[in-house]
């Protein structure tokens, strides 16, 4: 038996390459297998354990996907073979395709610190039962540390806070990030120390600037040692530390990787093999910016070359614009949101380069319900062609949104002129007013400097 | 004495030109002249009836622009000598300038129906005073009718039906408009619908696809008579269809008119007079979209205008990109937001376009806090090119700066598969799941249609 098309992986990007097919090319067959239950909705993992207080309530349902005809079997994939077009399982049955699209995702780094392998130290992984496990050892703990503080850390630790609050049994929360900050990576050092203000608000505790050097403790683990010799109590440990690109199957079946550890692709993410094309976490990645390789690693990245693999199956149609970078998230009563480069990562690209910025508030008069009075933007923009290559919003819950302006203006190459002189709805209880709506005035802020 | 540059006008045109020439030449002397005792918010005036509950809290404080060294004039113009170079105020001063921009706005439009002289009979005039006295005259009212269910008139009559709540006294609120639904010139039919819903449920009347014939009573209003021989009661009647430009001034100096009313002006925002520019609601408008003529009156255009005449005082440097037509506002827990051209819109001017559509919940999962299941976009694209004509959100609060995603997009004039293929930043707690960020989808689903 012989399918249209079989995609390995069943998150964001093997889920949009299936549903883009059923719609670009409803007469083929398509099937999705993936190696878990259920698919988890990624980005809402942290949220299980605080606010939707169970792992069930995160999961994708399979139904909408089937009810459109695409197949989702659960098996586990231990080789393909390229030259008879057949993918093997591990009870022994194979399935024929035709073309093939590797959306293998990626899986949580683990550091190799001594005392890595003790009882309740866990990464975050995207299986239910998994993530299930974490949940059981959380339950009862009242002493967590969080090793990393970018987004998945600092979204577990407000959570794990939070779900101390719902069990009526306060736990005790602390972030080891190695790193100045919280969310350095991702935004601009003001707006990473507002959220990290968040997290201290909710009783958070925040170790900046340290590395964790060893996990301690019997079979358990208890504790955290930091590299400057700090002990931390821990009844649970959560590793939070960026992910690596899930390419065993990729290379076992003699496929390439790139010098950042993704299969190597072309921009119509098609494989050296003809038949495969690979999408998401798994595959090789360039920026949107520079050009250069990139080790971004997004659903919204993935959603697109889901979207874009399905369509070049049969031939390149369209390439991806090479991952942006796009991300937001919301702490306490603050949402933070970032498109393209930091400052500190632009300098580090040796750009050259003007900030924008305008703080105002996000209401019109500005005591209006929702009012955050010191939302702010930065935007950058290179000083030689004017055009943006950053973003950077802090406000309430419609940063994410205003974040995708900018992330549009990035993948546009739109300048500081053009956004300038554009025009932007605005609405006293939505937005800022129009004499202050943020992206307009931090660009005509740069054009200024520009000028 | 002559001042550097000197404005009639003080709202949204006005204050923005002010700002600007304060920030690009900070050596001129700007002054800033308006004929009411304050600037209110112009797009918070119906909050003042209902969650504001008074005129003071919706005004734009001086300071914030006097502290930026603008002077502020409570004057009244009657002409300006321009041999002279010379505006004569009506207490007999004159006062210089050097360059002069017009901002002067525009004025409600007062039908002409039998009546309409009667007490407590009101359009909606940016003047604090004048606001005030439609407070004290609808504080005692039982029933109001609004004439005129465009924005201005949706969000008065939600506003005063909450302001009998928050008095004690509920108030029996009519909308009376003439199209077959409320916001049909700015909002898809659908999305007007949505707003209609949400009218309902706080208990306002609508009374849509008639006319008001006439206004009755004695000395004060009594009631609404309408074109099918209907008759509302009314203590007070709210009018609000529409503005004019208001171009007396410009007239009088001998300045001339465009076709639909305003100051005509080039791209650059230059009258005839090498001295004077026009800018906002006063100033002759072209759709961005079209070329064509517009009647489109707005503070987010009057804003960028504002910001444009500012810079082309010395000589032509920005040209305005046209009005755009870009809205948003909240009834009850509902947001509509709209930019560029309706489906209606684009078919009168005989375009043929494609629409992309998606509804999915604003956030992932579903049933996070502040989810809205049923958010939708709908995105309107040309079918000879592809590019970006028109789009239409309804959802929660963050609909106003996702459609500004599309004002930008029209704006850039950007198309389907651009759209499409970019990268959106998504979160759990702030926006749709990124398998189906809405205006991501809604282009690959206009994509399909137009390949």
């Amino acid at each position: 038996m012989k399918k249209d098309v079989v995609i390995i992986g069943g998150s964001a990007a093997g889920l949009m390459a299936a549903v883009t097919l059923r719609k670009r090319n409803p007469q083929k067959s398509v099937t999705v297998i993936r190696n878990v239950v259920k698919t988890p909705v990624p980005c809402g993992i942290p949220y299980i354990y605080g606010i939707m207080g169970q792992v069930d309530k995160d999961l994708i349902p399979d139904q909408g996907f089937t009810d459109q005809g695409i197949e989702i079997l659960q098996k586990e994939v231990i080789n393909i073979d390229r030259t008879r077009k057949e993918v093997e399982f591990s009870d022994g049955e194979r399935l024929g395709y035709n073309k093939l699209i590797l959306g293998t995702g990626s899986k949580p780094f683990t550091p190799p610190l001594p005392g890595i392998d003790k009882v309740n130290v866990f990464t975050v992984r995207k299986d239910p039962v998994y993530l299930k496990e974490i949940y059981t050892a959380l339950e009862p703990s009242r002493k967590v540390v969080v090793i990393g503080g970018g987004f998945i850390g600092v979204e577990m630790a407000e959570q794990i806070a939070l779900m101390g609050r719902r069990l009526g049994a306060e736990k005790t929360v602390t972030v080891v990030e190695m790193l100045p900050h919280c969310l350095m990576l991702a935004c601009e050092e003001d707006f990473c120390i507002e959220i990290e203000k968040e997290l201290t608000h909710l009783g958070v505790n925040l170790k900046t600037g340290v590395q964790a050097a060893e996990l301690i403790g019997q079979e358990k683990v208890s504790g955290v040692k930091l590299a400057d010799g700090q002990l931390l109590d821990a009844d649970v440990v959560i590793i939070g530390i960026g992910a690596q690109a899930e390419i065993d199957l990729a290379l076992k079946c003699g496929l390439e990787a790139d010098a950042r550890g993704g299969i190597k692709v072309d921009k119509y993410l098609r494989t050296a093999d003809p038949d495969i094309l690979a999408a998401g976490d798994c595959a090789s990645k360039f920026s949107c910016i520079t050009g250069n390789p990139s080790g971004i690693r997004l659903a919204s990245v993935a959603c697109s070359e889901g979207m874009l693999a399905a369509g070049n199956l049969d031939g390149p149609e369209r390439a991806t614009l090479g991952a942006l970078g796009a991300f937001s998230t919301m702490v306490g009563k603050r949402a933070v949101a970032a498109a393209g480069l930091t400052s500190r990562a632009a300098a580090a690209e040796g750009i050259d380069f003007v900030v924008g910025e305008v703080t105002a508030p996000n209401r019109h008069p500005g005591h209006l319900p929702g009012s955050i009075a010191d939302m702010k933007i930065k935007l950058l923009f290179r000083r030689d062609n004017g055009v943006i290559i950053g973003g950077h919003v802090s406000g309430g819950e419609a940063a994410s949104d205003m974040v995708n302006i900018i992330a549009v203006a990035i993948q546009a190459r739109l300048t500081a002129e053009q956004l300038a002189i554009m025009q932007y709805a605005t609405h006293p209880l939505l937005t800022s007013s129009p004499l202050s709506y943020h992206v307009m005035l931090a660009a005509e802020n740069a054009a200024l400097k520009l000028s």
